[in-house]
């Protein structure tokens, strides 16, 4: 038995992104507690030239929606990065979620070998590389990194989040 | 054309341990440029109620090896926890690394469906699952976590870091 490259993709995301709704929930409900607008998180950062929260959870549906679309040699749905609210970042983390439930594990599969190109921000040149290694050393870790830059402003910021509700398994 | 679970599990483990001794280094001559002293790093933490960068990359480590053991199906090897410079951390960053290079893949492939038995801190029953969620859904985002909550202290404490320096890919 060995693994196929949805499973190695698709379930990983899906896991991960459905936590994040639950770790916004709980900042909502800090936020409600200690009378602030829940808002204010979007703009948070672990330092100044580091990207807000908006951005890490944007970046981490990016880097989902991207590899799966990259995979399956189709172009990844563009959203709008226009989230000024919460509630509008957990729209874009259902939508995410959403679109990788709509692209067919056989569109995925066998996509080891494909020839992937990664759009840089100019004057930086694309990125080239095989969607085995694409999946393993560029969109993996870069979706943990950014998830868990998420995780670690909520924590600084006071969210009662544990371990548990990173891994969120059982 | 399928993945093994070597391949699925310890080729991201060294690419991302590698990329830690570097950001160690980098932590090293930002400590040396600013005139403190380099195992300050040790005991930052983001929150007063997380764990300290000391334990961000030995629990990285653990989560490593113990991956890679559980899978083949032996006892992952004891390290002592008593790292007190940013040189023992490297050390016991090097030792991990080497433990992943002395087992062979093929008693890692065909874990699959293995029974895989974490034990927890009492007083939590030990947690079980087959080795293909294991390495999904448990090991892989652990180990993600700490590294990037070990990365987010650096950058946090000025180190230069970028994502590049995160990915270390090409």
């Amino acid at each position: 038995m060995t693994i196929s490259m949805h499973q190695a993709s698709v379930p990983l995301f899906r896991r991960q992104l459905g936590a994040l709704l639950a770790w916004l929930d709980k900042a909502e409900a800090h936020a409600t507690a200690r009378k602030f607008d829940p808002n204010n998180y979007l703009q948070l950062r672990l330092a100044p030239d580091m990207l807000p929260f908006v951005s890490q959870i944007r970046i981490a549906s990016d880097a989902a929606k991207g590899c799966v679309a990259r995979l399956a040699g189709v172009e990844p749905p563009k959203f709008e990065d226009n989230e000024a609210t919460l509630a509008e970042l957990r729209e874009r983390v259902r939508k995410t979620l959403a679109y990788l439930d709509s692209v067919p594990a056989d569109a995925v599969d066998g996509s080891e070998g494909r020839d992937i190109v990664i759009p840089m921000r100019p004057p930086r040149e694309p990125v080239q590389m095989k969607g085995l290694f694409f999946l393993q050393h560029w969109a993996l870790p870069n979706f943990y990194f950014h998830v868990t830059t998420a995780y670690a402003l909520l924590r600084h910021a006071g969210v009662e989040l544990g371990k548990g509700d990173f891994l969120a398994v059982g």
